[in-house]
């Protein structure tokens, strides 16, 4: 049952006097439930307790936290119908959406589960002793990845279940051996203390320390900040827009002790359409990204919010066809009201720009909080020119750019800001000519993608979900994948460490059996 | 020949008005050579053409890196004795001491050459399409580790050739495939361009893009700002001061563009003596650490400045053993004017606390630039309450803690800034009644040491020279060992790619036969 109080730790806690409900788009009401922002109390109480759990939960093995983590997706699969309701009521988001996001989110859980059941992703190094060595003898070296501490993990939007409340940060904390404190989403509050309520019952059956998981209600900006700036906080993952995850940022690197901010921010990941593929199969390739451009109502972080091309007829008429299609596509709700105006709103800012032309706009009237797709088209030099026109439309909005020629094109890639992804669309032995427009690309992006659509982010090892600012705050990180664990590690070694000191995954003799590197060499021995 | 001038990559240039010269602390007389300032053209340039090279120098394969690495090693043993000889004269330090130094220094570089030329540091991890995985195809998808850009680094007083021009940072940078801008230091500008001159020799030789290096010359803050404010700049490495590596991160961080700032600083290395320990062998240990605690006049940044016991007989006969033992080392001199006299400076501010005791005071007459060392004793609680005297003492100073209790002692320990480096003196089995105490210090340290002495930095890929703030600004990685190339590159996602276009390091055949993690498997395949 949602009850609109925070998680302090195991504790339900409701002291403060700031109350707000989540809103239903597709009704266009209120849901019922009132949520009580968490009080400056609260929110140290949580960060203390998420101290001191830190001091027994960094010393659980990898079995205990895996236990820990599926217990976490049973108990989210538990929530049944309850979960996928409150999901759906607070996001205007199908029930197969919510679905399928569940089977995300447990399949996450699960993955980080298995990577610390086995152990090896502490990345253990051992160089042993040479006493003989001349001229000084070389000490016993071993080294092994270290949770860094208590981590705030800021929920999205655009994933109330696979990047907010056990999503991927607190997933990947919860691996690593950091405690979370996750700032409760207010758009999903409900989903959010679903799946939190979730987590600390498999805290409970799996005997994890009080304050290892703890779920902070709030309406605004201030109990974030607040957040941040605790010392007990090591580290902050955000998943959402520039502006927010810059602020968190910017608080995070002015504390007395800075603390590193994984915020993966806004994107507009370009697709390149070279001449040739163009020409040949323009057709089909508007069908394919207007599908791309409104999936999900456009919010996704990859989606194609700009589309590059070479001037000529082949673009002519691709942006035609794109136009076409992309009407055709039936209108559908966005997350919330402020997403829906926000999305208006900065649509209009970039269509009413001088020298720009709006080749499709969904002309009908549609239910509230609907969103009406739109197609931009404007020249290479216009572009080049307005910074205004490089900013994302969060919602179902691209803008095709005709370029003047292949320098051009490198040209705006260059000029462009960070990016998650970023694609080509090219016929076969084509995309060996444009060496130097794929490496202007390779140095704006995370993900480079060969003729497919950027939406859709595979969760595996070799998945970067990430990218130079303002893509993400660190480029040297992904926020998708079991390497994500990363993020919340630092290296720690041992000089001459007696061996029964030693932690499991440094004893000589291997007692878990991990892969190890051993002066120089990679070992299960 | 030292000249005076900048290297603005293969280019020497002075067109600045700011002069200095460097000195020589054992002569207490400048050196010759006048030392130009790099101006913002001057700087701005290194930068363009460092961004320049970057696209070219990115491509290049491991082997044509290690080549240029070796070269590099190759030329600095080429400038012999006129290297060793502007090494003694800009740092008062011993031949010996610039010999072994310099074997460190060309160690490195052959070691990340190593590294690069056998490739596998990358990281390449596949995993395969699966086009028939229902409900939604799987994408085959391939990431590597992809250089950040061009890197500025700052080189440290204390090192003037292992961790400045062609130092850790500098050779890791350039191993990752990022062109390096260096900030030369000051007090030794003269050693700072013969080793550059080495490195614009090695990048002739091996056919380096002109902008892989540059050498800049600056006696103050601003052109180091200048630096890092530079839109083409993608990080910065630095080691010294907490002061100035503070200043640069928090330049970085109010960039339009943020960027990573690894700046190792200050520590005071605490060394936990246990009671056993501190009874059985007092004596031993008290000369093992007036040794360590003089070594290099005191100016290594893993000098131990603080020791930490339980109060009691045996440890007061430790401090006067120390006491002892430090007076009879023979002073020596210390790098620079500025340094001596900021030394006596900070030992003054600390021994003049309240309730402080100075036991040992080197009491003759020394040579101008030599240091006095000194020790000092304190009780616990007066240690814990007065912050002054947790701060650093650059020199040859220490400062025995006498704490109440176990409680007390981990109290300290956990009240601690961040540290590079911790050490528990134990005999057989004591240490295992200490666990909390232990606890403590990972928490505030980067590396653990047992019966041992935190100085000396092995040079392994289990080391780590860092840890949490203010040691450095980024726990998470190493300055020192292999590991810290990581540093320096981000992960990149090739998702659909043709096998034809891909890197080596990604394709099918494994034509580099680097280590890879393939479909979650480790394999040479």
């Amino acid at each position: 049952m949602i009850t609109g109080k925070n998680l302090i730790g195991n504790t339900p806690s409701a002291k403060g006097n700031i109350r707000y409900k989540t809103f239903n788009p597709q009704l266009n009401i209120e849901n019922q439930t009132t949520f009580v922002e968490a009080t400056s109390a609260e929110i140290e109480m949580a960060c203390v307790i998420a101290e001191k759990a830190f001091q027994k939960y960094k010393t659980y093995s990898g079995k205990q936290k895996a236990a820990f983590l599926n217990s976490i997706a049973d108990e989210i699969l538990a929530l049944d119908d309850e979960l996928i309701k409150a999901y759906c009521s607070e996001t205007g988001l199908p029930e197969g959406r919510a679905k399928g996001e569940r089977g995300r989110t447990v399949g996450q859980l699960r993955s980080f589960a298995e990577l610390v059941a086995e152990g090896s992703w502490v990345e253990a190094t051992i160089d042993t002793a040479q006493p003989e060595r001349a001229p000084m003898p070389k000490s016993d070296i071993r080294k092994l990845m270290l949770p860094i501490g208590p981590v705030v993990v800021f929920g999205a939007s655009n994933f109330p279940l696979a990047y907010s409340t056990a999503g991927g940060d607190t997933a990947a904390a919860l691996a690593s051996g950091c405690p979370v404190i996750v700032k409760s989403h207010p758009m999903h509050a409900g989903t959010g203390e679903l799946v939190a309520s979730a987590i600390i019952k498999a805290a409970e059956k799996t005997g994890m320390p009080n304050g290892v998981f703890s779920n902070i209600n709030s309406s605004g900006i201030e109990v974030g900040a607040q957040l941040v700036k605790r010392p007990e906080i090591k580290a902050v993952g955000f998943t959402g827009s520039i502006k927010g995850g810059r602020a968190l940022y910017d608080l995070a690197a002015q504390r007395k002790e800075p603390i590193p901010v994984f915020a993966e921010m806004g994107s507009i990941n370009p697709i390149i359409i070279l001449p040739q593929a163009v020409k040949n199969r323009g057709e089909a390739l508007a069908k394919t990204y207007a599908s791309s451009i409104t999936l999900g109502t456009g919010q996704f972080c990859t989606n194609p919010g700009l589309v590059l091309g070479i001037k000529g007829d082949a673009l002519t008429r691709f942006i035609q066809n794109l136009s076409n299609e992309i009407v055709k596509i039936e209108p559908s709700c966005m997350l919330h009201p402020n997403i829906s105006s926000a999305y208006e709103f900065n649509k209009q800012k970039v269509i009413s720009q001088p020298d720009l032309s709006l080749v499709a706009d969904y002309k009908s009237n549609v239910k509230d909080n609907y969103a009406k797709q739109a197609i931009a088209t404007v020249e290479g030099e216009i572009f080049l020119e307005n910074p205004t026109l490089h900013q994302e439309v969060f919602g179902p909005f691209s803008m095709v750019v005709q370029c003047e020629s292949t320098e051009q094109l490198e040209q705006i890639i260059s000029q462009l800001e960070g990016q998650l992804t970023g694609t080509i669309i090219a016929e076969d032995g084509e995309a060996s000519n444009y060496t130097e427009v794929i490496s202007a690309l390779q140095n704006r992006v995370g993900r480079i993608i060969y003729n497919g659509v950027p939406t859709g982010v595979e969760v595996c090892p070799s998945m970067v979900h990430g990218g130079p600012y303002p893509a993400s705050t660190d480029s040297r990180f992904t926020a998708v994948g079991i390497d994500s664990v990363k993020r919340w590690v630092r290296p720690f070694s041992y000089q001459d460490w007696p061996n029964e000191l030693l932690p499991n995954e440094l004893k000589n003799e291997n007692p878990l059996g991990i892969l190890r590197r051993v002066n120089g060499e990679q070992t299960k021995i």
